[in-house]
């Protein structure tokens, strides 16, 4: 409830009578908006209190409020600001005047990076929603998670231990996460080599904010994660773009890029590169880790569905083999169990994790340590392992499914590889059919379309059998109408 | 599982065995940390079938390998890396070299601030915890939330939904809020004008990075909320520092600054002040706002414990009186609910907010969707203002326990002034007892001491009768001991 003693101004000394001056003060507040449309006013009683006036001098002005219909009285049920009364737009907010001392200072524009149109904020409730590869969180083992978070929150001392030193991520969940990417990934690695994130894009924004700055140079692949390369020029670096083919980013490009000028770093996604989603060779893994010694340029290695590779078992990241510590490997569990979790982390020598942890302190202070402990149990019982090779099973399913859907029905309209890993086919179009037709459909949202390429994304991992006919019936229904 | 076909490899040219290339690559990544003490080995069929060699010169090789007590091996039951193999340093890792590209890199520190001392990094288990103003977890309805959170999970629509444009948090959460922030605190806004963040700090630090930069100027409290002061020095910015009295931030000197040199924004905590606890008079309150008018500079109003306000009615925001748009107003649930929830909000100019939203997007993509439509429900519901009217009116007896205790036992020790709300007192030591011999007892932690002012903040809210006259006969132990 509102404080009403501060917003009902009563001077005693004034001539108007008292009841006027609190109609008036409480019409005010309706016209500027303090009280909005069916807002609740307190019992007559209880303002007289809070206003030291008698209940009568009150009630004499709700009546009068009343009476001018500016307010509604239900005897014995409720007071309330008139439902006609228009909600006033917000004056001082959405329209800002131009002196407003931030106005002029739009650093950051929204991006549609590399000609890619992003439609996350349409308003219309699309029929067909084709993301971008996101886990089926049906899969997800989100009951366990979130029983073992329900326990901690009762437990008396984990409610101290929970809220301290998450900056860096709790330690059960840093060591049980050292011990699982160790077995899964071969990172020799301890607690201290580990940053929990809040989403892998953190684990970019932290590197890029320590390592990046303006005259710096980054290489990143062309077409690159948007979202990647945000984060790079935010920090004023200088973005060099190298070609990616079938064998993902070109090596030989880069050697010759750090041959003309200073590398900061490069920006790899081993496998399963966004949005293109081929997988980097072993040839050209074996030379980038040469380079990096060779020009002393750090690899970021966003590594974030290194968990889902169904033709052949994953090549080993970038980060497990000899690499002077300049690779910064970076993953996250919302491929993993589902996106909205929001835990990523970055592995990385202590000394470096040191100053992002400090970073990260500025950023968000740190993340929900009852999250991250119901996680570490998570992974502990072995019920992570079990989750992912079971989601690996089916995903794998879904891609086939998908695979064989699009051979039969788009044929002729479409053509694409398939991905030997990950949750989503890059779909080219061919050329007398335009992607933008495909944005442009209320009833159709794609997460991530592609002008340049005239491509878009087409995640398989989030639909089952019968959502991957209808979305592929759909656009088979567009393609066959162009 | 780890690909060992890309650990071991095998040579069918060379002189040497097959068995024996197998046992030696299996030693060299044992060696090299790659497998570590006790990790398992796949059985011989499916090492034999993965590698493409038969099955008895894998099982061959593991012979050899445990002849040699590399491995052990348990019949029928597991093969596995011996346990008494010293697990080793990670080598590329903690011991980066300083060749290391970003070594040299060091821009933040870890801080303590304006003498600050925090010891969250501490290893010991604390008998005694003090935090320094924490709402008590066992009061909140992390159930009811939690439920909810579940339920969305399991909606097929809800999947979907939950992880798009969270990026300024879900429409369903900014518009219950907007409707629970003009309710509460007078705020005359739209869902339009609301950014989630994680947590308030997030808010702080977007803010930051949008107004200031090297060369500007930044207002602050003298002590201030460090994390505050951190993320305003890591833009470059300059801070200057005026004093806090019991009225709050002393105006008159903000005005002195800004007659002198141009002041961009100034960053205030009204009720209550971190780490004082004074709440800013209402005097102040106008000609701050008048101040923010005439110099045309920002306020960052951090407000992050306005629910808690106990002895009068709290003071309506900064936010929600004329401000020309001035205001960027700073909000937690943390404070509401639980501080690991780790969600908090800013409210500003449309035009303002959409900046924001395009940095929060490349810093993390955005929160929770479940937790934050979670929230939107208990919100709507009813449950949240339930919840804080209950604990407002718990922690307010906190205070006045822990006011009684502090008399009769610290009475002669120490000195403070009972704040008017919030969820912590801020204890002023006496001249002869130094606050570092608080600080270096291994039984006791204490989140925020302040060794210039020798000082430290006691948060009651977190802490039951029972807790708090453990906690304080704890300290009068140390200060008879003195």
């Amino acid at each position: 409830m509102l404080p009403f003693e501060h917003i009902i101004i009563i001077d005693k000394e004034n001539k108007v009578p008292v009841y006027k001056q609190i109609a008036f003060s409480i019409t005010k507040a309706i016209q500027n908006g303090t009280l909005k449309a069916g807002a609740h006013l307190p019992g007559s009683r209880e303002l007289a209190k809070s206003l030291g006036v008698h209940r009568k001098t009150v009630m004499a002005a709700y009546d009068e409020l009343s009476a001018q219909d500016w307010i509604v009285i239900i005897p014995r049920k409720y007071i309330s600001v008139a439902e006609r009364i228009p909600v006033l737009k917000p004056q001082k907010w959405s329209a800002a005047p131009s002196a407003l001392p931030y106005q002029h200072d739009f650093r950051i524009g929204f991006r549609t990076v590399d000609n890619g149109v992003e439609k996350t904020n349409t308003t219309s409730k699309p029929e067909i929603i084709i993301d971008d590869g996101c886990p089926d969180v049906r899969l997800s083992p989100i009951d366990a998670l979130l029983r073992t978070y329900r326990s901690y929150t009762s437990f008396k001392y984990a409610i101290k231990d929970a809220n301290t030193s998450t900056e860096q991520g709790t330690v059960k969940l840093r060591e049980e996460l050292a011990h699982y990417l160790s077995e899964t990934r071969g990172l020799n690695i301890a607690a201290s080599n580990l940053l929990i994130t809040h989403g892998a894009q953190m684990g970019i924004f932290v590197a890029a904010r320590l390592l990046l700055g303006p005259g710096s140079n980054v290489v990143v692949g062309k077409p690159n994660y948007p979202s990647a390369s945000s984060a790079f020029e935010e920090t004023g670096a200088q973005l060099i773009a190298v070609s990616i083919d079938e064998h993902g980013i070109d090596v030989d490009e880069i050697e010759a890029v750090c041959k003309k000028k200073k590398v900061t770093a490069v920006y790899v996604i081993p496998h399963h590169h966004y949005p293109t989603t081929v997988t980097l060779s072993a040839e050209r893994r074996v030379k980038l880790l040469k380079l990096s010694i060779q020009f002393s340029f750090a690899i970021i290695e966003d590594d974030y569905d290194y968990d889902y590779h169904y033709t052949a078992s994953p090549y080993l990241p970038l980060a497990s083999c000899e690499h002077d510590g300049n690779v910064i490997y970076i993953g996250s569990f919302s491929k993993m169990l589902e996106p909205s979790l929001r835990i990523g982390f970055m592995v990385a020598p202590e000394n470096f994790i040191m100053q992002c942890v400090a970073l990260r302190k500025i950023i968000d202070v740190g993340g929900d340590g009852y999250m991250q402990n119901a996680l570490a149990a998570l992974i502990k019982s072995g019920e992570l392992k079990r989750h992912v090779k079971k989601a690996k099973k089916c995903y794998r399913q879904r891609r086939d499914s998908l695979d064989a859907l699009l051979r039969d029905k788009l044929g002729k309209y479409i053509s694409y590889t398939l991905p030997s890993g990950g949750m989503a086919i890059w779909v080219k179009l061919n050329p007398e059919f335009s992607v933008t037709r495909l944005v442009s459909h209320p009833k159709l949202k794609i997460y991530r379309v592609d002008i340049e390429h005239n491509a878009f994304r087409f995640g398989f991992a989030s639909m089952n059998e019968k959502e991957l006919e209808q979305a592929v019936a759909f656009l088979y229904e567009m393609f066959s109408g162009f």
